[in-house]
Order: C-alpha cells, then structure tokens, then sequence
C-alpha cells in the first residue's frame, strides 16, 4: 500500500528562480486529500548526475515518488534516460504514442515531424502510459525492482493535472486497496483562523474525519478529510459536513473551489436583484471581482470609480457640504456614494467604498486602514466603518472582499460584520 | 569561494499543499544575480529525522545552505537543534535577541513574554546573528568543520526577505572575493518572448554578460546579468543597458521593479495630465491597477464600469444609436466611450476597452476576445481592436495591459501597437 511519496521537481526554471515549483504544492495538496504524506520535494535542474541522486534519494524515502518535468523533446530533458537507469532496463517506443504525436504534428501543418519529438515516446521498458491529452509528451508509472512506485509526468501544469486527477489518482487510489479518502473545503470570511478553530472544536471526532485550515488573505478555508470503504467514507462526509456547514453559519459563503464573487452572484440571482458599485479607495477591484464570474453580465449593471471627490459628486450627486463636513472618508459619504450609484445607474443594490489604503493620507483621526462602507436598497441604506491593516494592497483586497461580503449578506438576510473584527491584533 | 548553494525549505505546510514554496523561488532568483548557482532544493515538514536527512544531503551538495523555516517559538520547530547537531555544538542563548524579544512583548502590552519564545533565542555557539527587524525570530550564519557555510532564516517571507537583502546577499558578495555580479530587467510589453530574443541578438557578447527572458503574462522581462571586479562589472553593466535600452525602444516600459502602472502614472505625471477610465469587459480592473499606486490620486480622477448597455448611455453618453448600429463591441461604441468619460469626468486624457470576455456571448462575427479600445484627449479620439486570446481572466488582464500601454504611448508620443500584435499564434 502506497502511504509515502517524494515528489521530484525537474528544470532549470526552477533552480534559477524564473518560476516558482507550483506543480508540488499542487500535487501535496492532492495526495493529502488521498492520505498519502508527501516525505520531501526535491528539486533540480537539468544535470544527469543531479537527476540520478534526487531519484535515488526519492525512492529512498517513499514508496511513491511523483516526477514533474524533464521529459520534453530537447537534449536537455533527462529525466527518462534517468528513470532507465534507475530502473535498470532500456528504453522502447511507445509507438501508439509516436503515431499520436506525427498526427498532432501533421494536424498543424507540420508534416514530417522533427524527428526529435520521437524522443518524447521512447519509455522504460515495462512502463505503463500515462495519457497526455493536451501535449506530445505522454507520461508514464512503472515499479521499481523492489516494489516501490514511480509516475513521471511533463512539467506543464495544464497538460499535468488532469493526467493526475483522470488517471494518477484513482490509480493511487486503487493501489490503497478498499479504502478511500473524501474531502470536502469550506470558505469562509468574517471570522479569524483562531476564531473559526475554536467555532468547530469537538464537531469533528478524531476518528471520524482530519479538520485542517487554510488562511489565504483575506479568507479562512476549513477541509476536513474522512476516510473507510467508499459508502462508509461518503456517508461520514455527508455527515460531518451537515454539522460543520451548521456550525459555520454565516460565516461560510461557499464550499470547495466557489469564490467569494461567485457566491454573491448566485445570491443576487436567487434573488433577481441588479448590482451596481461606487468605488473610491478600491479604484474598480469589486468590479473587477465580480466580473470575474462568466455571466455576471446577468447582474452587474457597472459602477463608478470616484476617486477623486469632483467625479463622487459629478458623477454619484454626493453632495457637496457632505464631503465638506464630513470628508470623504466618512460614512455619510459612503451612504451617499451608494445610494448615488443605485440611483445613476437603475440598480436593486448598491455597494459603495471609500477609504484611506495607505500608505499616506492619513491623519490621527482618519489613520491609514481606516475605510467605510455603504449599501442602499429599496429597504434603506446602511452603512460601517472598519479599521484594516496591512499595506496597500491588502487594504484595498479587504475592503472589496469585506463589499462582496456585506452583498452577499444583505442579500442572504443575514446580519452585518462585527465592526470589531478586522481590527489589528 | 562559494559556488553552489542548496536550499532547504522547512514546514508541515509546505508538504501538506497548504502554500507553495515561493521563498525558494525568490532565494534562487536572488542568488542567480549573485552569480551563485542552486545545485537543488529539499523540502521537508517538521520532522526531526527529515530535517536531519535534509541537513546532511544538502550540506554534501553545496558550499552554501540557506534554509527557511523552522525557527519559530513552539515544539515543532526544530531547525536550530537539528543545525547545532550537524555542526557538533551546543545551544547559546542571543542575549542581545532575547532582551529584544522581551521588550517587543511590552511593547504590546505582553508582559511577561510567554518562556517559549526564548527558544527563538538560542542559536548554535559560535554562529553569528542575521538581525530580524520585522520578527521574533533572529536568523544566524554558522560554518562546517570542513569550511561549509550554512543562513538559517525564519520562513516568513516580509521577514526573510530583508534579511537576505541587507544582510545575507552582502556577506556573500564578500565571501565571492572581489568579483561582483550585477544584474538589471528590462519590463517589455507589445513584443513575443521569441521576438524580444531576435531584436536583442548579438546586442550583448557573450564575454560580456549573460541575457535571459522570463515571459510572466502579459509581459515580457529581459535581465542581463554582468561580473567581474566592481568596477568592471560596474562599467560593463551601464554599457550593456545602454545598449540593449535603445534596442528595445518603445517595448521597454521601465527597467527592474517598475510596474506598467507606475510606468503610467510616471508618464501622465510627467505630462501633468488627469486620466479617466470607462471599462466594460475590464470591470474596474484598470482603475484597480492605476491605483495600486501609492499617489495615483494625484492623476485619477476615476471612471465608469459601463458594463451594461444602459450604463453606457446613462453615464457616458454614448448615443444609443450607436450602440444599435455598431453594437457594445465595436470601435465607435469604444471612441463614445472614452470621449464620455473624459466629458463627465473633466480629466485630460480618458482610455476605453469594451469586448467579449467569453467564454459566452461570442457570435461569428465577434468572436470571443474581441476587444476594442479607445483614447480620447485634446488630440481627439482613436481607437484600436484586438483580437485577444485566453480564458475570461486572461482576456480581462490582456485588455487592461493594452489600455495601460495605450496611455503610456500616448503620453511619451509613440506609436500605438501593431494591431495583429496579440492574435494567437
């Protein structure tokens, strides 16, 4: 059974900085959700005597080891000339993979083929393919003499990933015998990592399932993992997932890969409520944001970026002695900031932000961080002031995250943000 | 003479998929302009036989081991003992770190400081204290016995960072003897990776520094990277960036950290113009972008999300039977744009994109990625339309480079781009 693995990251990219090695986070993260503790990384570039000790130290350490990279046409790909020798076996030609890569080439004009590319279907003798839908270079798994397991892959990650999830992964899977393991991630905002640790406390037994948290500002995701035979695991996760998605609350907009945008969006449309937006400090992010989301054509009318107070009263009729009595910092503006783009540009919700991010413009009384919010809708206008942390750009991704939010609030008909909560600790 | 440095990167977090290794990255890319070369980097979590392992394999690779990670105040921080095990000696504690550590606490109102983060005081005896200035806990350098050089860092990045720059790049600048290594980047926009390498061939001799291209859409980077004794090296580099900055010409909006945006305000301030923005498919994104700069107030003024047709018409005052004839996504629709922007928001210059995002909504005559764009100042009005390729998030940060640079060549008198500039390939 296949409980460790080493991963083995291969290229001249990584060992001189161009890139970051995005593939092993990737693959962590996957064979974490599949039980299987990732021992080490290893990364090298494109040196036969660094490749041979970086797979003899992964084998060394796991029973699976996963390679990214190294397999492309040129003569710098080594990794299987490698591989052989670990293994101690030749190569041969994976000719279905070979027929495939002269149509790839001839379906683009490209007819004969570099002969180089014929490189990339030479594999270990006794290897068994693995596909690569969306490039010429096929990947493959084979078992080393003494039973440990090792799957090469290309480096490019959209040719990667779907050859793991569609073929790597259930193969891992079915090498774990009869048990599986489930996975399931809540997103959360509004609520601190510490904050959210002792919320779930004791929701979890031990041995029901592993609760894990991910902070990635400005959001907390919760995972909890189960595992047992698939119907036992499934309906564990059902389970824990019914009592951790109560337990959350309104704190939890979404599960596994929904963002935030998403989620206001699928609450506007419950809703058949029009989006509009007044942005001062964000500049245009919760636009940006919101329109991230394929068909939010659906909901979003536009906005205003009224950066400077000139276009906040030209273009939203923020009036004037409301700037000059209150500034533009200020709630009161913030109020009329969104009930001024409600009304200019015919929406059901409005959502207006202006702040200071920083890192000057600030005073004692209106320090740097300090930003206001404003909602109006057929049921009024509401409004808050928070005071965030962090630089420019953390201030100016909170505030659009803490807007989403209180849409998505308003329009779920649940309760406002704690005004204490984004405070400095 | 250090040559070869290995990395070693330490933490539960990193082999569970929760954050990818971005130090490595940045401490590779940092090295590379030192003229050190990462021979590989070991990744492992807090485990201390791992950490052994990882200590010996990479102090057997390297004349130089930078580690992150693993030297912060609870159990399962374990470098500093596993580093005093390799080099065969006991801990001390850093009285100067400690009395640092203690008043930090007070600082904040924490007194006494909890025992547990005196541990981030002792180091190995002997080894001498990299200073922390943004966290607890100090880093240290130490040698081998066999004359091997060993960094211990802490693993957050705002604090390691610093560190490296003030303190850790110096000190191996020095160990290298009297050659220096320079280094500088070339930000490019408006020209492929493979016509950027054809443009500057033969510019610089090999003898003379070594040029590499790093492709990070939308953009494109060139860095040379120059050595020899300092002022040599000095020399070399002013004669080599001279060179290859008239070479690239219009591509190159600035040189090293400088971003398009802060090229843009650069541009506009040196004009002394306003600018305005009316974003469709773009959202905000642009005005998010020009006022990630600290001081863009100074120039922005804001603008219009038009998404919708009607805010197009209510707030730009484009015709609408322009918009019935022409369409949303059409040059004229793109002039009315950014002439109504610059209209209602008095700025002196205004920049429009308008196109289809997709991955809906694309007919046979406006395909997916159609964008058009338009620029209105005292000059009058032009426009452009690309074809763009790409996802939704991929076309939208396209666009917004485009319109950037559209600004930039505005303000400095150049030339628009080649309109079959950004078709796919």
């Amino acid at each position: 059974m296949i409980t460790r693995a080493a991963l083995l990251s291969t290229g001249d990219e990584l060992t001189t900085g161009r890139i970051a090695d995005t593939n092993a986070q990737w693959l962590a993260d996957k064979l974490f959700e599949c039980g299987v503790e990732v021992v080490c990384t290893l990364v090298v570039g494109d040196f036969p005597e660094r490749l041979a000790w970086a797979w003899r130290q992964a084998l060394a350490q796991a029973d699976l080891v996963i390679s990214t990279g190294g397999i492309g046409p040129t003569a710098d790909d080594l990794t299987t000339e490698t591989v052989a020798g670990v293994l101690g076996v030749g190569l041969v030609m994976h000719e279905p993979s070979a027929d495939r890569m002269r149509r790839f080439f001839a379906s683009r004009g490209v007819d004969p083929m570099p002969e180089n590319n014929l490189k990339q279907a030479m594999i270990p003798a006794g290897a068994v393919v693995v596909d690569n839908a969306l490039g010429t270079a096929p990947g493959y798994r084979a078992a080393t003499p003494d039973g440990r397991h090792l799957v090469v892959l290309p480096g490019v990650p959209r040719e990667m990933k779907p050859m793991v999830e569609e073929q790597v992964l259930p193969w891992i899977r079915a090498q774990r015998g009869g048990e599986v393991y489930l996975a399931r991630t809540f997103q959360t905002f509004g609520i601190s990592e510490s904050g959210l640790d002792q919320l779930v406390a004791g929701v979890v037994a031990d041995d029901e399932g592993r609760v894990s948290f991910r902070a990635s500002f400005p959001e907390v995701s919760l995972r909890v993992v189960v595992h047992g035979a698939p119907d036992v695991a499934a309906a564990r996760l059902a389970a824990v997932g019914d009592r951790l998605r109560e337990r959350l609350g309104e704190y939890c907009y979404g599960e596994d890969a929904l963002t935030m945008e998403q989620a206001v969006g699928d609450a506007l449309t419950a809703r058949a409520w029009s989006v509009a937006v007044a942005e001062s400090c964000t500049g245009g992010l919760v636009g940006h944001r919101l329109t991230n989301v394929p068909g939010s054509s659906a909901y979003f009318v536009g906005g205003v970026q009224a950066y400077a107070d000139a276009t906040k009263e030209r273009l939203l009729g923020v009036p004037s002695d409301v700037l000059a009595r209150h500034g533009a910092v200020s709630e009161e503006t913030a109020r009329a900031m969104a009930e001024g783009a409600r009304r200019a540009l015919g929406a059901d919700v409005a959502v207006s932000i202006t702040g200071i991010a920083g890192p000057d413009g600030g005073t004692p009384e209106k320090p740097v961080g300090l930003v206001c919010f404003g909602l109006a809708s057929s049921a009024g206008t509401v409004s808050a002031t928070h005071r965030l942390w962090g630089t420019r750009d953390w201030v100016k991704l909170l505030a659009s995250q803490i807007a989403l939010d209180l849409l998505r609030r308003h329009a779920l008909g649940l309760p406002a943000h704690d005004a204490t909560l984004f405070r400095r600790r």
